[in-house]
């Protein structure tokens, strides 16, 4: 089969990275990924990011401590989205200290909380 | 709790959707919402996107008959990133004919085609 490549270009060097739990199949994050992020992430086997909000590269638990070991990566039909299945480390990928950062839940017209909190996001991350 | 609000602007109108089936949890796809996709989904219950390539709106399933029936849906902690979960009617979400458009995964340096054909675009979308 022909070569595939990730197109980075179609969304101004960055793709999104959907990152799902590869035991409870758990949807946990939504980042984004440069070159050099996907790079780093092949070297080392933990997920490495571009942060939109810091404009800089972002290794996922460098500061918690909360890494996340890729078990699995595959690419999306236009090339343009990576799926990995990681091995979230500590059991919350969210920096609000929830497992998924989609702990809100749509019902009667609201969003609810319905995540299981791990941490304390002020333990965790000392400013 | 305080109203939550997607964010919208953020995006420049748009905010990314992650699309998983509601009873297998695999992860079908990866969609765009504008906040009228966003009020007809909710409407109807049926998945609306906007279209990038197309630049309007994206009614899944309106040619192919595909619909997603949307069970459950989800925002992360930015406000800015939208799960919902589905159920695939046709059981094939990627224009390709496979199940999920995540249809190729990587091992051993490449991505080799892992997922099952459901059905033979040529055959769906008569152009």
């Amino acid at each position: 089969m022909a070569e595939v490549k990730i197109n980075f270009a179609k969304g101004n060097g960055l793709v999104p990275v959907i990152v799902q739990d590869y035991q409870s199949r758990d949807v946990l994050m939504v980042a984004y990924m440069n070159e050099e992020a996907w790079e780093k992430t092949k070297a080392t086997g933990k997920a490495h990011y571009y942060s939109r909000s810091r404009k800089g590269p972002w290794f996922k638990g460098e500061e918690s401590g909360n890494f996340q070991e890729v078990k699995d990566a595959f690419i999306d039909c236009d090339n343009d989205t990576i799926l990995i299945q990681v091995n979230q480390v500590g059991g919350a990928a969210c920096h609000e200290g929830f497992r998924s950062c989609f702990f809100r839940k749509r019902s009667e017209g609201e969003w609810n909380v319905i995540g299981e909190r791990i941490f304390d996001p002020k333990e965790v991350y000392k400013k």
